[in-house]
């Protein structure tokens, strides 16, 4: 070490002192903007939501995939429009230049086409990354769920889809979030919409992002955008005007087909003749109440090229209040929704994008909104008296003498071996009260109490939590007891 | 656009060229070096394994968290050593500087230092992130699973140590690997026995990761890179080579207590008091017949401070050769191990790194290698001759004749809404016979035949798929015969 001149003595010096005093300078921790943890409580709501919806798409008799969580970055580019800048990219570390991926049906249509699949039906389950403005008390992350069910292949029209709708009515029924609303559409019936209000060809896609505004904004607001920033005519946007207030059913498809101006519309017929077959399905189905064929959906992204859908929750039901207090949707205190809570299409085009040949598969699916269902599952968990437990522990194994841990830890381990979700607390001569607290406080039903008389006499006194009834079982049929009375848990 | 002179002109022409070229320059897409698609084969192999760790974790009350995948840059920084520079960053777009997770253990220790957690078990799966050389033939991918079960908190010595070996046992025995043994050592043991053999202070942690590497290199190897490479001297090396070549059980621990060279050093003895401690636990848990405390064992990673251990698959059969075949380990052509499948240990400091004040939390805990089980799972089931199910559907939903479609959508959804897994094909008309080649590709047991007759006599024709037996079943037993038939699915 050279002290050949002031400054690297004071370089020295000051390096030392700031080695000496990092440990004190050890900041909190903290997590990345807009990600979080999932603790234990959060993590039992989390797993009894993915149980129902993985149990519904198992009896629709889907298969799953994983991807990997970055792709290429030629992979994503040229599929988001606008919101590839909120793509996730890796440092350039060397190698090549890769991103997180930003939803899971990119990824899904590159895999079908490397792997040359040209049918299949698919779930995938995981975690997505948009470099988004996080909003999290409103439940918008940077990393969140996609929950997706897809099905690919060319079959008769009609029957992937109509399937799809069904599973987004079976899955919202069995998570209980109260009422629902299924939105229909679709892009050819909004295309020749356009076309027969006098849209420019050009301004298709750019109205049609305005009009997928109309959950958010009143019509007042989205005309003057059509007009004012679009550059629209004021009577091409009072035609779209009255088409979008339209809703119904079946009967609405057929009307619109008779219509003067929309049956002009080759595409619009051929949507609207879709869209009756798509109902007849979903009354052998049994879930038109609650779908709606609304003419104002419009849905954000590019690649649909058919029908497309949207639920959201009608009910202002208490959970939904909270929902609104912890600001997931503006519009709830009007008693309108809670938002969007699952979506979906039909994109024919995305998987030929891979493809060198450019051959197509036609694809249909939905995503299910999980991170807005989980936040309403954990408020209904916090209001509700019933707690959540974290564990499923059957029974905990304790003593109220000193000097019984080896007997504790072998009747533990028997319990194990015989299947049993056993604890033992880790101490040598733990209290008898705080193995009992340790058992209220975590939900455990039963205890199995080791003393020097139930040693002697081959016997455990088990005891129910909730009631302190206790009562000695033999040794040997320890096992068999304790499955019987936890058989419900 | 000025043509002012050739050159932009050129340029324009080619990139006119390039972009009416590029839907047939289109590249097969690719994926990520060093990382993979599961296809829905591997997954229903991913699924089981899975469901066999969750359920002895969950059996041992172990709760689950979740983290992100990313983490501030400074919360990996200094905890990996020389391997943070296999650590993937994210791209600087503005904000936090962040990269992906190396392990589950270091987010787990921030995760208890953050929330200030002093006690808790906890189990996590999920993805990590190394920059390594891929290696994928042999299992070795720069995205993969972790598996991590651990115990926090304050408890008497090696009861909980104890209990992370025996849940290694557990899940190695119930995944039928095969053979296996785990080594058992004690960061405490190396350093003391260090010290007796003449190895400086600032050589300990340098010449443990060279012991690190007999279980693939000779003492011959070992002993050369010591001396010549970490400037050992001879008469130390050879001190050291007399230790780590001992194995042995409780025994051995106290054989060492009473050795002249080792009882001078009191770390050493500290190690082997609780050494035989653990032993007298494991005799509790029935596990001796697997343990072998090894003086070899010394594991890379920094943070150990006690206990550590390590289970190879020792069996060299049929499924361990194809492993070898695949390259997973060179040593299992000569009956040896076909390499490790778990790993852990004690490490007492780490989440006081994470702690303002520095206050510590003693952790102990084990990571299952679950790519390397998936491998063998998966070999397994390529070896084996039945096939595996990537679905569940329990019934397909068929008809011999024509113009049925709609009779068979009503009969799947009325199974569906029974709970039923049920598929249907999406075709008017499908025939009869690729709609039985369906159930036998995919392992579908029953078919619900539809006809004309049997719509009149209100039943359907329950067809079982291997055996062709068909039976009639009135419309309204169906879902129960189906539910009794496929009980065992």
């Amino acid at each position: 070490m050279s002290l050949g001149c002031d400054r690297p003595v004071l370089y020295c010096l000051c390096t030392i002192f700031l080695s000496l005093a990092l440990p004190s300078l050890n900041l909190p921790p903290s997590l990345s903007q807009g990600t979080r943890d999932y603790n234990p409580k959060q993590m039992a709501i989390r797993e009894r939501v993915f149980n129902t919806i993985i149990r519904c798409f198992k009896r629709h008799g889907a298969e799953t995939i994983d991807t990997p969580v970055f792709e290429l970055k030629e992979t994503l580019t040229g599929k988001y429009g606008e919101d590839s800048k909120l793509i996730y990219d890796l440092k350039d570390q060397g190698g090549e230049l890769l991103s997180l991926r930003y939803d899971l049906t990119v990824p899904f249509a590159r895999y079908l086409a490397m792997n040359k699949i040209t049918n299949i039906k698919r779930y995938h389950i995981a975690k997505v990354y948009r470099r988004d403005n996080p909003a999290m008390t409103r439940g918008r992350y940077r990393e969140f769920y996609q929950c997706d069910f897809d099905i690919a292949g060319q079959y008769d029209p009609m029957i992937p889809d109509a399937e799809c709708l069904k599973i987004v009515h079976e899955i919202l029924s069995e998570l209980e979030l109260g009422d629902f609303r299924i939105k229909v559409n679709d892009r050819r019936i909004l295309d020749g919409m356009f076309a027969v209000c006098g849209v420019p060809d050009d301004k298709f896609r750019t109205i049609c992002s305005t009009v997928d505004k109309l959950d958010k904004m009143s019509w007042e607001d989205v005309k003057s955008e059509m007009v004012n920033e679009k550059g629209l005519s004021e009577e091409a946007a009072d035609q779209i005007g009255q088409y979008v207030s339209m809703q119904g059913g079946m009967d609405l498809a057929e009307r619109l087909l008779q219509d003067a101006k929309m049956s002009q519309s080759k595409q619009a017929c051929a949507g609207l003749t879709d869209m009756k077959q798509l109902f007849s399905y979903l009354q052998l189905f049994q879930v038109t109440d609650k779908v709606v064929f609304d003419l104002s959906l419009a849905r954000g992204l590019d690649y649909y090229t058919g029908v497309i859908y949207e639920a959201i929750l009608t009910q202002n039901c208490p959970v939904n209040v909270s929902a609104t207090q912890n600001g997931v949707d503006e519009k709830a205190e009007e008693g309108v929704s809670v938002g969007s809570v699952a979506g979906g299409g039909r994109y024919d085009g995305l998987v030929g994008m891979f493809d060198p040949k450019g051959r197509k598969v036609p694809c249909v699916g939905v995503s299910i909104g999980i991170e807005r269902v989980f936040s309403i599952m954990e408020q209904k968990a916090e209001a509700s008296a019933r707690k959540v437990r974290t564990t499923e522990t059957q029974v905990m194994v304790a003593s109220a003498q000193k000097n019984l841990l080896n007997e504790r830890l072998r009747l533990t381990a028997e319990l194990w071996n015989a299947g049993i979700k056993t604890e033992v607390m880790y101490k040598k001569n733990p209290k008898l009260l705080s193995q009992l607290q340790h058992c209220e406080d975590s939900g455990i039903p039963l205890v199995a109490i080791l003393g020097e008389q139930e040693l002697k006499d081959g016997v455990v006194k088990l005891r129910t939590v909730h009631s302190r009834e206790e009562v000695d079982v033999s040794r040997a049929e320890l096992a068999e007891e304790i499955k019987k009375r936890t058989s419900d848990v």
